[in-house]
């Protein structure tokens, strides 16, 4: 009862080893102690404390009077990568490769109550959320930047230092070596076939049924075929679409409400799981490539890997994606 | 303070962002309540409780009358692959392709005590151990095995779900793509070089002197320039052997000996850290080449990874190479 499955996105083989555990209800989390206060004193984050960070970049509110805002767009305070250029060289010898890590690191803080929970917004401020999400594709796409990558670190186990609502943003000016990988092995498919391999993986897994969570006119949700992690969920656009800059004011729409509804059945039936949601998007300057098509990750992190999967790249995945669907189906 | 450094075993950049922790200290990890009993009732691992396990595949006693055993090998009793061939065709369909779960997947317990810990172990004991592994590498590398992961869990952060002291290996009838990504790497060095990327290392390494944590005749320790994790140690053969079937009598003493003291510093430096430990090795077939070299990880799991990792593949380690050596040195 345990199998290979290859990833057709990056061509690496997935173990399935469903025996190991018995129920999808294994994987629940403890339940939390729950914070309830709307402000902490000390949380850079919340209304209130706006002179714990830097000058934001945006602020999102229900009018220009108001006090209150709704979304901060601040550089992050411990930023990964610098916006400042260095003018060092970018080798220290033809060996060992360096180059300066110039790039842009954003916080989008998306509630001013430290309580909120995605689970808790209304679908009108998740649009509003992805409205900025692009805003700030939008601002970053610019210079030297090859590559933007949007995601949500959620709770500890997902590498979340601060517990107030927020995503991150990252720009880069080059291609990672996995991105460089996965966007050739979509090349390389269109090339063959004529067909986005994206498109493609949307209608097999519509045609199979087993692991489709839902859909609406623009968005497919499903466990893929071969899933790393149990409960790994992805949204996908449904019409051929490369990169997030290219979704539409009505897709936005489409979008927060099949997002909701995804957190929700997740939140629900893992107990509020730490999780990362991530973006995946074509490089900047290929919005329009036939071969790349982006779509949304979603990684509940409720089982450590261990030295197999960092050494081989084979993700051992205790649960098959057909269970994971049937569970969060009928949640 | 941040920049991109590429791992010339992967080519992917990683990013050194060390401005976000202090001091080597902001790693140790809180006290744990320690297991100080040599005997659990229902761990399976414990000596007394063999009746819990499958039958062994191997066992290693200080002599033939002696009852109580040094080491034991069993399947694991929830494998990520099996030992039974299914007669399946190997194909869903053309698109997602699966192939049967083949292989073995073994555990090897290495103290018959319960609250045994490696940097509790005596030289002579981590020998018996290595010769252990040694000793599984020979015995699964047979029918169609193509890649042998030998790895240890130790630790919930790493994913172990046991506690007394194991390492497991997983032999597989196929190449994953990671591998076969880093192993081409290293060929196309060799066709461009006629060196082996990885003794090139060593000596670069060396000649760096910054990470180098200490050496004896056979074997480099240190703490790699394009690190992913903080932390993050390896121990290298100084004189090239592409798999660690190659391994001599006199290097399993060497070996045991600094293996011992790498983790007695990581131990003491960080608290006892949950952590994996991992042997590369050549695939099946290929231990005479020239340009692949075996070599072992150590990655203490100390920081969670978030979802800028998972979608760009490009790690953020928030602490240099350079600075977890100087502390490791000290210890």
């Amino acid at each position: 009862m345990t199998e290979f499955r290859k990833d057709p996105t990056s061509n690496e083989w997935i173990l399935i080893a469903s025996q190991r555990v018995k129920r999808p209800t294994n994987f629940i989390y403890p339940k939390k102690s729950k914070v309830d206060v709307d402000y902490v004193e000390d949380c850079p984050f919340c209304f209130g404390n706006e002179r714990l960070t830097p000058p934001e970049k945006a602020v999102y509110r229900n009018s220009p009077e108001s006090l209150l805002w709704k979304i901060r767009v601040i550089p992050n305070m411990f930023p990964a990568v610098s916006s400042e250029r260095s003018n060092e060289s970018s080798l220290i010898d033809n060996f060992f490769r360096t180059t300066s890590g110039y790039g842009f690191h954003e916080v989008i803080i998306e509630s001013p109550f430290h309580n909120q929970t995605i689970v808790k917004l209304k679908i009108s401020e998740i649009e509003l959320i992805i409205r900025t999400y692009l805003d700030r594709f939008e601002d970053l796409a610019k210079d030297s930047i090859k590559y933007i990558m949007l995601f949500k670190n959620q709770g500890k186990l997902a590498g979340a230092s601060i517990n107030h609502i927020h995503s991150q943003i990252i720009a880069v000016p080059l291609i990672s070596e996995y991105v460089r990988h996965k966007n050739e092995i979509a090349l390389n498919y269109f090339k063959k076939t004529k067909r986005c391999l994206y498109c493609d993986i949307n209608s097999k897994e519509l045609k199979s049924e087993d692991r489709i969570l839902y859909q609406n006119d623009d968005f497919l949700v499903f466990n893929p075929y071969a899933s790393r992690y149990p409960f790994e969920t992805w949204i996908s656009p449904k019409h051929h679409q490369a990169s997030f800059r290219n979704i539409s004011s009505k897709e936005i729409k489409t979008l927060a409400s099949i997002l909701l509804e995804t957190m929700v059945k997740i939140d629900h039936g893992l107990n509020n799981p730490d999780f990362n949601y991530l973006f995946y998007s074509a490089p900047i300057g290929k919005e329009n490539s036939s071969h790349l098509h982006w779509y949304i990750q979603i990684v509940p992190r409720i089982h450590n890997f261990g030295g197999f999967e960092i050494g081989t790249g084979i993700y051992i995945n205790i649960q098959s994606p057909e269970v994971s669907a049937k569970y969060l189906k009928e949640i």
